[in-house]
């Protein structure tokens, strides 16, 4: 079975991210559904009835989102009506948990608020007024979910057990999570390989992390650890994790468990790998803090860092990296630190030292080893990130 | 005129985030183009012609990003000269580029990447081998864009000033910044505004922020200045720029301006301020650093922080919020600081002190003032994004 998902909205055709494309494929294809068209439009009846259409003509299930609140520009509910022939009628069910939620009587938007598709099943919304639905029609299944995601978030539960009845062949996606080799270098090896089991894969690059993804029917499962087995045979020293690891997951599961400490000495990053490591509930465990850098004053003043050093071999230079790693971790007096230099560009290069220019210190209580990468013809963004995680990445293998 | 945006590639449905849909709608929108649909398509030959076609009936422009390169799962040419009609040639014109750029003999993959559309206008490719391509088929214009944003940005100011000479009346979009305000208070205020004046607009909101976006045709300028006039006078406390302004560009602009410089001293938003503020090129000029001061030990030992004001009143308190910021702009020697001290949950919290209480400092030579938040009902990553956002502004306030 396959979807198509409906975003609704101007906003996220002008403006905004369509954040959702993946969460949604992700939750679908765990059911075994597959996602195979996303579409955006505006806030337009027409273009939407369109779009719907075009979805109901080449997918079994069409999830919309958005378009359900009360105002003036929220036409889903109508397109819907329109397409599928059936009316809208008041639920008195909705109405009977508006008025135990807010009052005795109901303002003209919460009374549009009950209104729902004849028939639907309702996907019950905690925290707003604009209920899910499940219609079903023409053997297809139409979804209609609210906007955002911490509203419709605690409706995926019954939907995904409505969708899973409708299953029979469920595809598995398997990630590696890969760090610190170039996406050319990792498709030159794997691409022999995941071609010989003939399994379906996709290579997904980001700031010097890669994914390398795999997807299977569940009969190929052992199809699929015989490749997995080669896979890790031959990249095993750049694979930090599978799945939903992330580098800074990886890492707080890594320092909980042997209680260690982490502090950070941030140059070019400036705060970013200080800010993703507490992006993990419950950092503050192992994570102390740092001191992000950015001028030679606090690099010397604060972090210590020898002022011949800077004189000799400049800011980003692997002398400076050692000291700011070494530095920080007894400041802050913890078991472990990260240090990183840089040059982020677009400005501030020099013929020896170009923009994309990243050393790199990893400190325990008893070695600090120093790195040096280059991310070139990269903006300021790609290196900032690509140098968080490869500083990351590096003070794991180091920890694991 | 209006377009169809087609984004091709699995890993934009699963994994990825496209991100081009509201940079392609605003480069459109600049030309008097208004973006209608965006779909994005799996690497699958057929869906992308399904696709093509729906496009081709409900747009007048159509553009595909993706699928032009030498590989297995590129479809993108293959589909279209199905769909046309037209036959794929090769192209002298490219084969030369490729010859001067690469070597005396084309291997099989460049070979395959100089196969054009017949009739087709070709866009330069200066950062790699897939060449865009613009091609006119029954009134309708079908545009041909590789992947990767650095090579098809450098393709665009040909492209515009092709679509330029197709258009008559274009639609000019303004938007207002504004920070630390609610959403639903700021429709209150500024929607019967705009009711008045019959022009279109859209709140956006983001962690604390919201653009007030309005669309209007170049002979209402009139009108949309006499709006503008009003919104300003209504909400002027809490509007930080225009259109592209971000609050990590006015404040790196009036700290440039005014030769003043800034550190940060970041708990719960743990170098997040510091990260976002070295975005900006340059800001190594007026941007220190900071300290992410992630524990209580070096809040203290650190940062400085009373003992006792931390026994008393605890690490998230006004009181503390005001000596993280005093002690960071003496320690730092800075001209201005700001800190925050926040809950970002989901754990943390006690019965007086919930997830999304904040406390920011902001501080000058002359003064430091701390103000209080509450960011209810929110996740530990908005919470952050709300902090920064808010401290930002904050110091946008004192220092304008």
């Amino acid at each position: 079975m396959n979807a198509t998902y409906i975003a609704t909205g101007s906003e996220l055709l002008d403006f905004k991210l369509n954040r959702y494309t993946p969460i949604f494929s992700q939750k679908l294809s765990k059911i075994g559904i597959k996602l195979k068209y996303e579409i955006t439009v505006r806030d337009d009846q027409d273009d939407l009835i369109k779009s719907i259409n075009f979805a109901l003509s080449n997918s079994d299930i069409i999830i919309i989102c958005g378009g359900l609140g009360p105002t003036f520009d929220d036409y889903t509910r109508n397109a819907i009506s329109k397409i599928t022939n059936k009316k809208l009628v008041f639920s008195k069910k909705i109405e009977k948990i508006f008025l135990k939620r807010y009052s005795k009587k109901l303002n003209e938007a919460l009374i549009n608020q009950c209104m729902i598709i004849k028939g639907a099943r309702i996907l019950y919304n905690y925290k707003g007024t604009a209920f899910g639905e499940i219609i079903e029609y023409n053997n297809k299944i139409i979804v209609l979910l609210p906007g955002p995601q911490f509203e419709w978030e605690p409706m995926w539960e019954k939907l995904e057990k409505y969708l899973s009845k409708k299953i029979q062949n469920p595809i598995t996606t398997f990630r590696f999570k890969i760090a610190d080799i170039k996406e050319a270098e990792l498709e030159n090896i794997l691409k022999p390989i995941s071609n010989k089991f003939k399994l379906d894969f996709t290579i997904l690059a980001g700031p010097n992390i890669c994914e390398f993804v795999i997807r299977y029917d569940k009969k190929d499962l052992n199809i699929f650890e015989k490749l997995k087995f080669e896979i890790e045979k031959n990249i095993k020293n750049n694979i930090y994790g599978y799945n939903d690891d992330t580098l800074e997951k990886v890492i707080g599961s890594l320092l909980s468990k042997k209680k260690k400490t982490l502090s950070t000495a941030e140059s070019c990053t400036s705060g970013l790998i200080a800010h993703k490591i507490t992006n993990i509930p419950g950092s503050s465990i192992y994570f102390k803090g740092g001191i992000n850098a950015y001028s030679n004053e606090i690099k010397e003043r604060i972090l210590k860092v020898n002022n011949l050093t800077l004189k000799k071999y400049g800011a980003v230079s692997e002398q400076t990296a050692f000291e700011m790693a070494n530095n920080i971790r007894e400041i802050f007096d913890t078991d472990f630190s990260i240090s990183v230099t840089g040059i982020a560009g677009p400005g501030g290069q020099t013929p020896q030292k170009p923009v994309g220019l990243v050393y790199f210190g990893i400190s325990s209580k008893k070695i600090t080893q120093t790195y040096k990468r280059l991310f070139l013809n990269r903006d300021r963004q790609y290196i900032k990130e690509a140098s968080a995680n490869t500083a990351m990445f590096l003070l794991y293998k180091m920890i694991k």
